[in-house]
């Protein structure tokens, strides 16, 4: 019920753009139309022409009109997750995000007992799911069209009348425990992946994984859960998101009707701890005999597109000029030309409340070392910042970029995942909107001065990276 | 005010028992003596004689007679600290330890204003202070023997009539930050070890130093440390260790009439955040101008006495073997011997509530790598792993131990303090005077027992080591 956390959600979305080439199109906008800051809105074009509202309750209201298919996916994000939880209760987010699915009400209709929810979504033909992150906690169904209003009713009652019974919960938290041990117990990228983010995000709550620590998972109670819930879930700590075959005033008119008889409710901010000011530099190692091949990787922190719109912006195209594909200088460097790797690359992930995560990371070919390569890695930072982008590189990038926007629209969910994970953390629906104007006007000095102030390995930072090896059991080198 | 944390403390401890050599005597108890676990209680010598007792109100009292001097240690140690501060207020146990000189009432006299305490102190011819760490906080005067009466009213005032007036709280919130700048951030030894301690206490107290994260430290209030002396300061969370030369029935009387008074309050348990299991291994480096000559180190996560009494006592003897000064294993084979390192050794502390930190270390000699140097200490492990103690060497080791006991006992603090922190660490005053005795019964066969269980480089453990490399600048390998 979970896309672990960022990383695999935007893996998703990119996924979700990108399998549907062939109603590919034309980029609408080029690069020098954009080059034009003062155009103003009018003119320009939407990628999603969403519209928005706003209920009387608080809640926030997005339709994506899409008419391929008669269909229509309705998700609602909650605007905390992870992240927000009570320090020794990691994983309760996530615990009750399952328990959601275990027993609710139902706005004008009679309760639904454990499991039918899903159950009637199914009988409807559709599928549903959950999702739970550091930054926001995500339910939806994608469901025949007719069939919308329903959906709505059940996803309205269980946003304040959850009531699993007793062994369900104890049931339930067996499955995220099983569900831990899949991803995490029994995989050494899981495990590897915790200690990275630890390692990182020291003092801060990115560096507590999102399923919770093993041991405090074991012992979380339904009186956990529902502290949690009754703490944070509310209409006016929601984003309802709809995309589909379906008319906004018709999905408005639901919503105010099902969604508005909800009582805007208090809710914390969310204030996390911070982490310190540090000046070590931190590696993580681990050797595994489930590894075959060897990953070399550092982990930078780097500003969010809610800390730093601009700095967000230079970095995605930092990202796909540096990380993206077989085109990229990392894999052109280390895979094509040095011959030292069998994969290099850099990811970015812009959509966090907080710091944002920046990797870079190659595979060594047997008979490389670990520090050759990082070095490697670290020299193509270097020579980025010395020696600049040309203007080819840089609109090339861009372009790539502004295709993908474009092929996102014709997705029933990846529309929605995209904004509902741009407004959870804090994004407006114009920076989505607008998003193939802001990545057209950023410039290659914007480019290399990311790179100068959160990359330059030769510049202390006020989170210094920290490097992670991955190996195959018997190859570490300390 | 404050000795840092556990490192510093005992360090002082040892100092105060060997800087009054003049006073050593024969070592009271034998190894073979010992060798006799069937001895009763009554038969064996304490090493200080105290006595004990508990007021009504749940409040221990402790006695350690001495009359060498008239004077007196009056001590208040409570059982918390550091580590029981809520999180994103790191810091609050010590900027309320420095408060508690700002402001409080007396038993049985007038309010004493900001400084008074100490100046009453200093008025009669004594000293006071205090000191925070991650498991306890205390606070001591030692005054000339007829002025006890007066600190204990002072003293405990301020156990729960706490009024410091508001500008002492802000001038003394930029003390404490003035504290941290010198001991940590103007120090990159200091900087080191707050970031080796992240790196092995993840999701642990013991992972955030005492004196608070500067960002966290900056942001206290009052309202910060009055919801924590509320919560955590009462009688019954309080240990009085009372040592010099006064008799036990005097001290009783008085504790009862101004303690007693006192009453019982509901106080939490200390229960903080665990540790996950961990599979990685952490690296910490730091490269900084101001360190001259480069240390490597690994920091092992080890039981204390207060988590297994029989691995506490084994794993002290341990260190003596392998760290205890120039005739140790590491000084030996590494300065002496294969001249690699200028210093090396082994540091254990086993006062520690939850998991204590063994440290073993060595200061490379120029033209050593560090790898070279870090294999060699774990060489050393391994071999005390493969091949054994013998008999003499351990002999040895214990006879050392139980002379510095004995030593101890001349001195006026030192038995106080070493009471104090292991009572508040949940220790029993018989584990204190039974000691030598009990470092008299660990066999060769404890001592390989618990280096192959905790320290041997070969084998994971649930906390994998962390190594650390502190190196002036521009001397780091990776």
């Amino acid at each position: 019920m979970m896309f672990s956390a960022f990383k695999k959600l935007a893996l998703l979305v990119l996924a979700l753009s990108i399998l549907s080439p062939a109603y590919a199109t034309e980029p609408a906008i080029k690069n020098e139309q954009a080059a034009s800051p003062a155009q103003p809105d009018e003119e320009r074009e939407k990628v999603f022409n969403a519209e928005s509202f706003t209920l009387d309750n608080g809640m926030e209201v997005v339709i994506v009109p899409n008419s391929r298919a008669p269909v229509v996916t309705h998700m609602v994000w909650y605007k905390f997750g992870a992240a927000d939880e009570p320090m020794g209760k990691s994983g309760i987010a996530h615990f009750l995000e399952h328990l959601m699915f275990k027993g609710s009400a139902q706005v004008g209709g009679r309760d639904l007992q454990p499991g039918e929810f899903s159950e009637i979504v199914r009988s409807m033909g559709g599928n549903d799911n959950a999702f739970t992150a550091q930054d926001y906690i995500s339910y939806f169904q994608s469901v025949p069209a007719e069939h919308l209003e329903t959906v709505m009713r059940m996803e309205a009652g269980r946003m304040n009348g959850l009531n699993p019974p007793e062994n369900e919960v104890l049931s339930e938290r067996k499955v995220i425990i099983e569900e831990r041990k899949q991803r995490t117990d029994n995989d050494p990228r899981g495990q590897f992946g915790e200690q990275l983010a630890a390692a990182a995000f020291v003092n801060h709550p990115y560096g507590i994984p999102v399923i919770g620590w093993k041991h405090e998972a074991e012992a979380l109670s339904y009186a956990d859960a529902k502290a949690f819930y009754d703490r944070w879930y509310a209409p006016n700590n929601a984003i309802l998101v709809v995309s589909g075959d379906v008319s906004p005033a018709k999905v408005f008119e639901l919503a105010i009707e099902i969604y508005g008889q909800l009582p805007r409710e208090d809710v914390p901010e969310r204030a996390r701890t911070r982490s310190p000011v540090l000046n070590s530099k931190t590696s993580v190692t681990l050797e595994h005999p489930a590894i075959h091949e060897p990953v070399v990787q550092t982990l930078f922190r780097v500003p969010s597109s809610h800390q730093s719109k601009d700095d967000a912006l230079a970095l995605q195209v930092l990202e796909e000029i540096m990380g993206g594909g077989p085109t990229s200088r990392l894999y052109k460097s280390l895979v094509v030309k040095q011959k030292i790797a069998s994969s290099a690359g850099m990811s970015y992930h812009p959509s966090a409340w907080d710091d944002s995560s920046l990797w870079i990371y190659a595979s060594p070919l047997p008979g490389q070392t670990l520090e050759m390569v990082q070095n490697a890695l670290m020299g193509e930072l270097r020579r980025l910042i010395k020696d600049g982008i040309d203007e080819d590189e840089l609109n090339d990038a861009k372009s790539r970029m502004q295709d993908e926007a474009i092929y996102a629209r014709d997705s029933l969910t990846g529309p929605a995942m995209v904004i509902g994970q741009s407004l959870a953390t804090g994004q407006s629906l114009d920076d989505v909107e607008y998003w193939p104007y802001d990545i057209a006007g950023v410039s290659a000095e914007q480019v290399i001065a990311v790179a100068q102030k959160y990359l330059n390995p030769d510049v202390p930072t006020d989170h210094p990276p920290v490097s992670g090896y991955l190996l195959p059991q018997g190859q570490g080198e300390k």
